[in-house]
């Protein structure tokens, strides 16, 4: 062992590498410091001796899935607002403009308080794990620090993550508002200068340029934020035409725009990494001008449905060529689960085809099962690094596990085949059913990592490696107290306790197991 | 202890007695037999004191309720497709009249063997159970011996239930039809008169006259089925205009009939007692009749989201005057979970409210859990007995757990009021939460019990004790062999075995705990 992580998986593979396209296979899986660097559609004895004379794989671990479990790319939530999380399953009595006041605004203003940030933020990027989410693209608060930690919690649990600090100076209550477009601005950039130290090559954990929404920010900060992702070769989210009267406050404030696209596309907010969530009411002007910018669309149902918003024509969007992926939307949705969100979407697909009188707009199972994976990963410009398994993708996967053990609601008869029960992981499944969760190479979660830490990936991780000195830098920049522990568990470590000093897992007294086999070695640097 | 069971509830108690109202309050509840003989709204030392010096209640165990968990009425599902289950969560691919052809009758026609219609029913008794629904309205087949079997399973694993056998001899294919109507009632008399046997208080189960739809049955079942109903004073359940091609088909086959709902009128279908299903596109002059008949509704969104079949106006419905409750309509709806239909029929309602342009039909979330069990009980015709928390009403309850320990999806923050518990657990719950579920005053599922045998209620409860009975003529019935045991765990005997020869908990080589406490004390018998 040279200090990477080396697996070799063997047993049935399911995927959508394609919108339309669904393949369940036998298949060998060679992973070698979190990328697939093997992959043969086979699990045959023979096939696995070939896996094995892999140069990278000599010493790999070899997983071999039971009967009843299969692999799958992990999950990409492009739409999440962390903060949100506490009020999740709240708050279903008015629609968005109302909620914001209500419920939102005084929320996100409360998580200014880094403890309370703690709090919210490591229960949301566990859950969201434990929910298979191995992607996330999250809007944070308006504040710097706040989001810098919650950088630093996807960072430490093993979520791969966009980063966004809200902007917004504008039409937002005095108690939760910036003070001007350039104080936003400004907090932004500390952001970015604060997140190339933690994570230089942008390969877990990304800043991403966060407007909140138009009627949020003056013209100064929407081309302020402009600017800084071009400079920067950022990604950028924002909200787009989710509700009616949003839609009519924002003709109000940008009377010289054409309309709500537009508004973005005048301050070079349409960019190939742009991230657009609902674009439920969207003109056809507007669709094509997204079209042409290549900007992806977060289709959120859940939340669509819950505030009242409207029933986004999915396949509209699909038809003119525009990358969709799905977002839960916490806490406009209630759920921190991309398959709840997919049912969702196909509910939303069914009843609109019912209004429409169009049986055309009905997504099916591959469908909805690629724009949970490989639609995510276009949406947030990663479709060559994650979403299926190809060699040469990373190794952010889920093992799903549909037997009885597991004491989920999943009930798999003899007569089930193996798309009957694709569709039964899909539509009936929990977190239950996630035996394990990787991402990067790295076990991160799922039910068998908390029962076997022994099998978590070790310590020295290229990614984790680096980590730590990071946090130590953030220790002494005294964001976070030297005697607090982020993560417990998953921790930092994989599991594993580095036993350096600057490591917060030292002064855990949560539930790192007694008994766990604790394997240290020594940190093989990350160049 | 004179053999009957006794216990006396102290903690949070949450119910919704009336269209609108939500009680929050502290309670001190005492159950005599089955039944709530004690409640005061108060949890003070005083009040329990006043409970245990009620003369039934002299010798009651006390169950103090921690301080995240509190009482809730059980649920009650509606409409419930019992052979249907190992269909959930597959089939999305097509509209109401091909999934019937494609789906449906092929797995309902396989049931005709007992063994396959055990391991099903078997399942979807126990999944229920533990997903809280405390009263099921069943379709069983077309079959009497499966529909006995399956009110057998219901009244051994303690579930009440309505038990239909599906009437269908027309339209239906040709290896799932029934010869005749006079055949078709013959098997309906038969059910009858075998659930008179099993139960004949009708106290936990209780036979329903269940023509499949319109389409399905000929003229003269459709009568012979009004004038069974009435014979013997049954409820009816059927379903009612789910599906535009369907209401279409009706209108063809019934010319003289002015509307679906006058189809059934005729055939003196619809009566107090009735549960239509769906009732999605209702025309004015039926929801007059509905209206004048006093039948009930059971709305069923999860399923008519996913068949594409349209958006119920529950609103309109409910501002009628007409009986309201929720249907899981498993397989049509993917979920054995009546929390996961009302979240839908949340959904469904925002969803309606932004077609419509009309805030007014939205639901909130007390008159989502009314429909869940008080408007439920009503349409079930079970008001007085069911549904929430009165003198004299069944101790048919959940004990709902939010703690962490639960490991369940729900996210308790230290800022969560009430209000926001109880939302929470309605949108991001699962079984996990669900700590006991009683049913009659017996404690028949929840994680307490399987954790916790010992606690669970002892044999002589006077419906088990009656059972037994029953048991042994079916057995000697040869309807079920005397060697298999239908119900590890929870058994017949609420968990414990009785050791009666007849008792086919005796060869249960299942999931029985070789370490629990069994209680065995003589039957009491029942008058
Ligand atoms: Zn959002
Ligand atoms: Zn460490
Ligand atoms: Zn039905
Ligand atoms: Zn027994």
């Amino acid at each position: 062992m040279d200090g990477h992580t080396c697996d070799v998986f063997v047993g049935k593979l399911i995927h959508t590498p394609s919108l339309g396209e669904l393949e369940i296979t036998d298949a060998t899986v060679g992973v070698y410091n979190g990328k697939i660097v093997f992959l043969e559609k086979s699990m045959t004895p023979k096939t696995l001796e070939e896996a094995k004379s892999h140069h990278l794989l000599k010493e790999a671990t070899i997983h071999k899935l039971k009967p009843l479990q299969f692999m799958f790319p992990g999950l990409i939530d492009t739409h999440i607002h962390a903060p949100q999380y506490p009020n999740s399953g709240i708050g279903i009595d008015v629609p968005l403009l109302q909620w914001l006041e209500k419920y939102t605004f005084p929320l996100e203003s409360s998580l200014a308080d880094l403890e309370e940030a703690r709090q919210v933020y490591k229960r949301v990027v566990e859950r969201t794990l434990s929910n298979g989410t191995t992607f996330a693209s999250y809007f944070s608060t308006l504040h710097t620090p706040t989001s810098a930690l919650l950088a630093e919690i996807c960072y430490s649990y093993g979520q791969r993550a966009y980063i966004g600090k809200c902007n917004m100076n504008n039409l937002s209550p005095d108690h939760y508002c910036e003070k001007s477009a350039e104080s936003s601005l400004e907090a932004t950039r500390q952001l970015i200068s604060y997140m190339s130290i933690l994570d230089p090559k942008r390969e877990m954990v990304t800043p991403i340029i966060t407007p909140r929404f138009a009627p949020s920010c003056t013209e100064d900060l929407l081309s302020g934020c402009g600017e800084l992702a071009e400079k920067h070769n950022l990604p950028i989210q924002t909200h787009i035409s989710e509700n009616t009267s949003e839609i009519e406050l924002v003709k109000e404030l940008f009377p010289e725009r054409k309309s709500y696209a537009d508004v973005y596309d005048y301050y070079k907010l349409l960019t190939p990494q742009t991230i657009l969530a609902h674009a439920i009411h969207l003109e056809d002007e507007e669709i094509e001008l997204l079209t042409k910018r290549s900007s992806g669309i977060s289709h959120c149902p859940t939340s669509n449905s819950i505030l009242a918003s409207g029933l986004a024509n999915v396949r509209k969007l699909l038809d003119s060529g525009i990358n969709v992926g799905l977002g839960t939307d916490v806490s406009g949705g209630y759920a921190p689960s991309i398959l709840i969100a997919l049912r969702h979407a196909a509910m939303t697909s069914r009843s609109l085809s019912y209004v429409l009188g169009d049986p055309k707009v009905m997504l099916d199972l591959s469908e909805l099962l690629y724009l949970a994976t490989q639609g995510g990963a276009e949406v947030v410009s990663r479709g060559d690094q994650v979403g299926s398994f190809a060699v040469g993708k990373y190794w952010d996967a889920l093992i799903v596990d549909l037997s009885a053990e597991t004491h989920s609601c999943v009930d798999i008869f003899e007569r089930d085949t193996w798309p009957v029960m694709l569709s039964k992981w899909v539509f009936t499944s929990d977190d239950r059913n996630l035996a394990q969760v990787w991402v990067n190479g790295r076990l991160v979660s799922g039910f068998e990592m908390k029962a076997n830490l022994k099998n978590s990936t070790p310590l020295t991780n290229g990614v984790t490696s680096s980590g730590h000195q990071v946090f130590k830098e953030l220790t002494q920049a005294h964001l976070l107290p030297r005697t607090q522990c982020v993560d417990t568990p998953p921790s930092c470590c994989g599991g594993h306790c580095c036993k350096e000093e600057s490591c917060r897992t030292e002064n855990c007294k949560g539930a790192y197991p007694a008994n766990a086999t604790v394997t240290v070695e020594e940190d093989s640097g990350m160049s």
